[in-house]
C-alpha cells in the first residue's frame, strides 16, 4: 500500500516535472542562442535589394503546412487504431512532437545554422524540426502502448540528438542526398524504435493482447491519419529540395509512387488474405510505403516509370511484411512492433536508400543538364563521379543503421531506469492509466470476470476487430478453425495445442442476467437488491447487497473495499 | 459447395489479378510515353532565362493539394455515412482514385499533351488527373455498396477514357469554358453513374435496406468529408484557371456561392422536414451544391451577387431533390442512387452548365477588358460572338449528356459480365464481404432471428439512424405512424398496406433474455448451459447446449455444423 | 396541445424564414454594393503594368485556406465533444459561419473598403470575413447547446456589426496593431459570448447535466478540431500581416508559442489531475492557448524566446482556468460556459493584448530597422513614441472589453425575445430537437425511467466519460468518494451533502430484465407479450401489452397515445 502510494506520487510528479524541466531548459537555450534569420527579422530583411516575393516563406510555407498536418494529423490518427489507446495516441503525439520541435530546433541549429554564436531560424528550421518529429513519431509507433509519457519524452531527448548527429554526418560530411529522408527519417526512426522495443521486450505482453486490436470506428479514425499522410507525402518529400524544378519533380515522383504502392497493397492484401478479402492494416500502412521508398530518389531524375516501379515494390514488400514477417519478428527476434513500423518505414526506408544508390550511380550530365549542380553539386563540380556518389549514398545507409541501432540500445537502457514509470505488461494499450474519467469497465483479462456484451446491431459496440494484431497465433487460428472447436466441449483454453494460444485466450463465459443473478428492482421503482453475484469467482455470493455494489459487480470492478466494509 | 468454393477462388484472384494487370499495363505505357515536362525536368528547366519563382509549381501546387484533399478525404469520408460500409467507402476511394490518377495521366496526356511521341507531365497533369478521379468517384457514389472492387476498377478503366474524350471534345474542339467542371466532371460523372446504376438495377435491393442507413458516428465521419469538400471547393474551381485575376475571381465566386447554398439548404431542409427539423443528409450534400453550380461560370465575370444567387438556387434544388425526387428516381425510374449524386452533382451540374451559357452570352468587352483574352480567347480574337460562345456552351452540355449516357450503358454492360464478382442483392452495403476480421454479428434480415439491442445510453450503439435513405416508403411511414400500428397485432410485415413496405420491413420481434431462454451459468462461475434457444425459428430447442453453441445462438449465427455434430 | 402545436409550427417556420430573409437581404446588398477589387476583376487587373505573380492571391490564398480549415474543421469538430450534440456542433458551425462570411463582407466592407459607393472584395476580404466568423464561433462556444439555430443567426447578425465597429475603432482610429486578433477576435468573441451566456442564465440547467459530457469517440472527434486548429494557427496569425518578413516572423512565433503551451498544458494537467493523470479537456483546449496569446505580438519582434515564454504562460493559465476557475464562474458568477471559452480565448486573449502592450512599448529603431514602417508605421513616421503606441494598445483592449460586454448584453436581450424558440433547460445539449431521425432513447433524467446500459467491452457504448464538464461538484466528488457512498444505502440524491450535488445526480437505479418485467417471447418465436412495465412511474402496469408498446416502454418513450388507444 505504501509502495503503491509512493509509486502513485512518483507518477503524479514525473511527467509534470519532466515537462517543466525540459521546457525551462529549452527556453533558456532559446534565449541565449536562437535568433530570427535574415528572412524573418524585420531589420535584416530590409538590408539589400529584394522583393517580398523572394522571401523563402512563399516557396516553402504551403508545403510546410502540409508536412505539419502529416506530423500531427497523420501520425496522430494513424496510431489511434487501438481500441483503448486513442487518447494517448493522439495526445502523446502532440506532446512528443511539440517538445521535439523545440529541442530539434536547437540540436539541428547547432549542427546546421550556427553562426557567430547564434542559431538562425526561419521556415527551413521549422521544416527540419518537423522532419525530426517525424522520426521520433516513427520510433513511438514501434513502442506504442508500452511506455509512459515521461519515458517517451526521454526517448525524444536522446533520439533528437542522435538524429541531428546522423543527419549532420550524412548531409554535411558525406554529402549524401536524402531530401525526403528515406535514410535520415524513416530508416533511422524505424530501427531506433525497433531496437529500443527489443531492449524493452515485455515477455508478458500477451496479457494485454486483448486490447491490442482495433474496433470498427477506431480503424476509421486511423484512416484519417492514413489519408492525410497519403495526400501530403508529395509535399513531405519536396519541401526541402531546390526551388523550381526540384520541388516540382520530387512532388510528381512521390505522387506516382504512392498510386503504385496503393495498387500493389490492394493486390497483395487480397492475394494473401482469407477468401481474397482485404486487411485494413495493410491499407492503412502499406499503401503509404510508396512515399517512403522514393524519399531519397524522388528529387533525382527517377523518371515517372521509375517512381511507379519503386512504389509497386515498396507496397508489395510492406504488405508481405505485415502478413509474414511481423509475427516472426515478435516470436523469434523478440521485437514487439505495435504499428509495424518495420514494414512501413524500416524495409521501405532501406529499399529507398538502395534505390538512391542506384539512381545516383546512373546520374549523367545528359540527364540532368544544368540541373546537375542543384541535385549533385559535387558531381557537377567534378569532385566526385556518379559511382563515387553512389558509394557515399550506400555508406550513408550503413552509418544510419549504426546510429539507429546504438541509439536504440542507449534509449532502451535509458527508458529502463527503475524510477521511470512504465506500464506493467498487463496494462499496455490502455488509456485509463494516463487519462482521467474513463469509467468504462476494465478490459477482459485472464482470471477476471467478463461482462457479457450483448450483441449490438450497431457496429462499434461489437467485439474488437482484431484480437491480436501481429501475433502469430492469431494469424494461425484464423486458418485453423479446429483450434476454436476445442472450446466447443467447454474445456479451458489450456488445451489448445497452438504454442502461443495464451496470447489470444477465448473470452471467459458470459454472465447473462438470470433469475438467480443480477439486480432485482423493488416493485415501486425504488428499493431492490442484488442477488447471486460475487466479487471474485469462487467468493461467496453477496446476496441482498445494496444497489451501488451490485452495479460494481455488473461492471466487473473488484469490490474489495465494500467487502471489507461489510465485515 | 463446389460452386461456392470456385466462386470464392474467383473472388480471391479477381481483384489481385486485375490490380496487377492494370498496374503492369500503365507502368509499361509510362515507361514508353511519359516524360517530365519543361518545368519538372532538371535539364529542360535550365534552358532559357527564367527564375525559379516562375515555375508553375508555385502558382498551382497549394491549390492542387487542396484538390487532392477533396478527392481523398472529402469523397472518401463523405461516402462513409453507411453504417457498415465505412471501410469500403474509404478504402475503395483510395484504390479507385490511385488507379485513375495513373490511367488518366495517360489518357488525358494522349489528348492534351502528346508531343513528339511523348506525354509530358507536371503539376497541370496532376490536377487534371485528380479532376478525372473526381468524376470517377462521383459515379462511384451512385453505385456505392452495390459493386465489388474489381467491378469498380473496370468502371474506372472505361470511364476515364470517355471522360478524356468528352473533355477533349468540349475543351479542345468546341472551345467550351468549363474550369471547375460543371459539365466535364459533375454532369458527366453523375449521369455516367446514374445510367450505370440503372443498368445494374437490383430488384431485390430491399433485402439490404436495413444496412443502407447511417448511425450517429458514421454521420459525423461523413461530415469530415463534407467540410473538407466545402472549404476547399474554391481551390477546386480555381486551380486550372488563368493565373492572376482568373484564379482569384474563381475562388471568390465559389466561396460566396457555397455560403448561399448552405443557407438555402438549411432553410429548405427545415421547411420540408418533420416539425421543422433538419436532415443531416441535406447538410452533408446539398450545402455543397454551390460549388458545383458555379463550376463553369466562376471564372467568368459572374459578379458576387450572381454567385450568391446561383448558390442559393443550387442549394434549393438539391435539397428538394433529396426530399422529393430521389424516391421517385428509385421507385419509378429504377435508378438506385446510393449517395444521391443526382441531387448533388447531376442537377446542379446541369444548372451550372446553363448558368455558364447565360454568363458567356452576356460577355462584353466592357466587362472583361483585356481579361477577355484569357477567359474567352475566341471572342477576344473576334472569331466568335458572345452568343455563339453561349451556343457552343449549350452544345457542350448536350455532348456531355450523350457521352455520359452511352458510357454509363457500356459500363453497365461491362460490369454485368458474368465472371465478375458482384455482391448479391441481400449483401449490399456490407464491409464483411471485402474485409477480413469484422466479427460483428450478421446484420438482421428477413428470415433471420435478430438479436435484441438493449437500448444504450451512449449513442453509437443505438439503432441505425435512417433505416432506408432514399426509399419512398421510409419517408412516408414517418408521416403515417399507422402503418407501424399494423404490427401491434403481432402480424407479419406482409400486411402493411404501403406499396413498398417490403423495402423497410419492421424489425423482427426482439428476443429478450427470459428465464426460459438464454445461458444459465453454473453456480461456481464455471459450467452452466444454454436453455430454450433454437437454431432457426421453428427448430427444436437445443436445451442444455454447451456454452459455445449458446453464444452462437445469441449472436444470431446459424449453427448447422454444431447441430450436425450433435447428431 | 394547441400551444404545443403552435409552438411546433413556430419552430417549423422560424429557421427557414430567418435564413431566407437574411439571405435575401444580403443578396440585395451584394447586388447594390459589392464589386470585384482590382486584383479580382478581369478588366481592372489588366490596367497597369504588373505580372500575374504580383497578385495578392499568391501571397495570401494558401494561408487563407488554412484559416478556412480552422474555422470549419477546427471549430466545428472541437465543439463536437458533446455526446449528443455532434450534429448541431458541426452543422450550426457551418450555418453560422456561412451567414457570417456574407454579412461580415458587407459590414467590414463598409468600414474598411468602401470607395465610390462600392465595397471591393478579394482575398483580403475573404480573410477578414473568416476572422469575423472565428469571433462568432467563439461566442457560439460559450452558449453551445443552450440556444436554437434561429437564435444563433440573430446573435451573428448583431455580433458581426459590433465586431466590425470594434475592429474599425481599434485598427483605423486608434491605429492599434492586432494581426492575429488577440483583442478583436479572441477577447471580443469570448466576452461577448460570456456576457450573453450570463444574460441567458439557465437556472435549471442541471437537468441537462447528464448530457453535458463526452464519450470516448466524441472526444476523438474533438481532437480532430484541436489538431487542425493547432497546426494551422501560424497561418491564422500571419495571414493578414505585411508581406515578406512580416508573415514569416508571425508564423514562426506562433509555431513556437504553441509548442510551449502544449508542454505547459501537459505539465499542469498532470499536476492538478487525480493520480497525475491527464484531462482530455485540457489537451483539447489549453494546448491551443499559445496561438491566442501571441495574436497581437507575433508580428512584432517578440523573439523566439518571448514566444516560448508567452505560450508557456498561456497554457498554464488556461489549464488552471479549466480546473479551478470555470466551476466558480458557473456557481458564483452564474456564467455557464459550455466550451470554456473564457479559458481558451478570454484570459489568453487579454494576456495577449497585454503582451502586445509590452512588446509595442519596447519597440526600437534598432530592433526593427526599416521594418518598423510596416509594423508600427506611426512610430516610424515619428507621429508616436513606442510608449504612446503601448498606451493606445492598452486602450484598445479597454474598448474591446466595453464593446464585448455591451454587445453581449444586447445580444442576450435579443435572444430572449419571447417568440424565439429556445430549448428548455432540460433539453439542452440535445441533437434530437433539431435533427430528424435520431431514434435513440431519450437521455436519462430525473423522474424518467432509465434503460439499463449493459456494460460493453467496446468503448463507445460505455457510460459518458465526464458526466458534467465544468461543474464544481463533479470535480469534487472525484476527490471525495464518500459522497458516492451516500448512495450505497439506497437513499436518494437529495441526501448528498455537496452543495451542487443536484448538478450531477446519481443515475437512477437500473432496470434489469427480471422475470417480473420485460418481454416474454412466445415459444414458437412469434407471439409473446410484455409484463410488469408501466408507462410512467406509479402508473398501473400494462401486463400483457402487445410487442410494439413493450418496445416503447423499454426504450423509455412515453406511451400516452397507446394508453389512450387502449381506453
Amino acid at each position: 500500500m505504501a509502495e503503491t502510494s509512493r509509486r502513485a506520487a512518483g507518477r503524479r510528479l514525473q511527467l509534470p516535472l519532466l515537462c517543466l524541466l525540459l521546457q525551462g531548459a529549452t527556453a533558456i537555450l532559446f534565449a541565449v542562442f536562437v535568433r530570427y534569420n535574415r528572412e524573418t527579422d524585420a531589420a535584416l530583411w530590409h538590408w539589400g535589394n529584394h522583393s517580398n516575393a523572394d522571401n523563402e516563406f512563399y516557396f516553402r510555407y504551403p508545403s510546410f503546412q502540409d508536412v505539419h498536418a502529416m506530423i500531427f494529423v497523420g501520425f496522430g490518427f494513424l496510431m489511434a487504431f487501438l481500441q483503448r489507446y486513442g487518447f494517448s495516441s493522439v495526445g502523446f503525439t502532440i506532446l512528443l512532437a511539440a517538445f521535439t520541435l523545440q529541442w530539434s530546433t536547437l540540436v539541428q541549429g547547432f549542427f546546421h545554422s550556427f553562426h557567430g554564436g547564434h542559431i538562425y531560424v526561419g521556415v527551413e528550421s521549422m521544416i527540419n524540426a518537423d522532419f525530426c518529429a517525424g522520426a521520433v513519431l516513427i520510433s513511438f509507433g514501434a513502442i506504442l502502448g508500452k511506455t509512459g509519457p515521461a519515458q517517451l519524452l526521454l526517448m525524444a531527448l536522446l533520439e533528437v540528438v542522435l538524429f541531428g548527429l546522423n543527419e549532420f554526418v550524412l548531409l554535411s560530411l558525406l554529402w549524401v542526398k536524402d531530401a525526403g529522408g528515406s535514410m535520415t527519417i524513416h530508416t533511422f526512426g524505424a530501427y531506433f524504435g525497433l531496437v529500443l522495443s527489443w531492449v524493452l521486450y515485455k515477455p508478458q505482453l500477451e496479457k494485454s493482447k486483448h486490447r491490442q486490436g482495433s474496433v470498427y470506428h477506431s480503424d476509421l479514425f486511423a484512416m484519417i491519419g492514413t489519408i492525410f499522410l497519403w495526400i501530403f507525402w508529395p509535399s513531405f518529400n519536396s519541401v526541402p529540395t531546390t526551388l523550381g524544378n526540384g520541388q516540382h519533380r520530387t512532388a510528381l515522383n512521390t505522387y506516382y509512387s504512392l498510386t503504385a504502392s496503393t495498387l500493389s497493397t490492394f493486390a497483395l492484401s487480397a492475394l494473401v488474405g482469407q477468401d481474397g478479402r482485404l486487411d485494413m492494416v495493410h491499407v492503412q500502412n502499406a499503401a503509404l510505403a510508396g512515399g517512403v521508398v522514393v524519399g531519397t530518389s524522388a528529387e533525382m531524375m527517377l523518371t515517372p516509370f521509375g517512381a511507379l516501379a519503386a512504389g509497386f515494390l515498396a507496397g508489395t514488400v510492406s504488405t508481405l511484411g505485415y502478413k509474414f514477417f511481423t509475427p516472426i519478428l515478435e516470436s523469434k527476434i523478440k521485437v514487439q512492433d505495435t504499428c509495424g513500423v518495420h514494414n512501413l518505414h524500416g524495409m521501405p526506408g532501406v529499399l529507398g536508400a538502395l534505390l538512391g544508390v542506384l539512381v545516383a550511380g546512373l546520374a549523367t550530365h545528359e540527364a540532368y543538364g544544368d540541373g546537375l549542380e542543384s541535385v549533385f553539386p559535387l558531381i557537377a563540380e567534378g569532385q566526385r563521379s556518379a559511382m563515387s556518389q553512389a558509394i557515399h549514398q550506400l555508406f550513408g545507409l550503413f552509418v544510419t543503421l549504426i546510429f539507429a541501432s546504438v541509439g536504440g540500445c542507449l534509449g532502451g537502457l535509458l527508458l529502463k531506469l527503475p524510477f521511470l514509470d512504465s506500464p506493467p505488461d498487463s496494462q499496455c494499450y490502455e488509456d485509463q492509466i494516463y487519462w482521467e474519467d474513463l469509467p468504462y469497465p476494465p478490459p477482459p483479462g485472464p482470471g477476471r470476470p467478463v461482462p457479457f456484451v450483448w450483441p449490438s446491431r450497431a457496429l462499434p459496440a461489437g467485439p474488437p476487430r482484431r484480437p491480436a494484431r501481429p501475433g502469430p497465433c492469431a494469424r494461425r487460428s484464423r486458418r485453423r478453425p479446429r483450434t476454436m472447436r476445442a472450446n466447443v466441449s467447454g474445456r479451458a483454453s489450456r488445451l489448445c495445442k497452438c504454442p502461443t494460444a495464451c496470447e489470444n485466450p477465448p473470452p471467459p463465459p458470459p454472465r447473462l442476467p438470470s433469475p438467480e443473478r443480477g439486480w432485482r428492482p423493488g416493485r415501486g421503482g425504488g428499493g431492490g437488491h442484488c442477488i447471486g453475484m460475487s466479487c471474485r469467482p469462487g467468493a461467496p455470493a453477496l446476496d441482498r447487497a445494496p444497489l451501488s455494489m451490485c452495479r460494481r459487480l455488473i461492471a466487473g470492478r473488484v469490490c474489495q473495499r465494500e467487502e471489507e466494509g461489510r465485515k
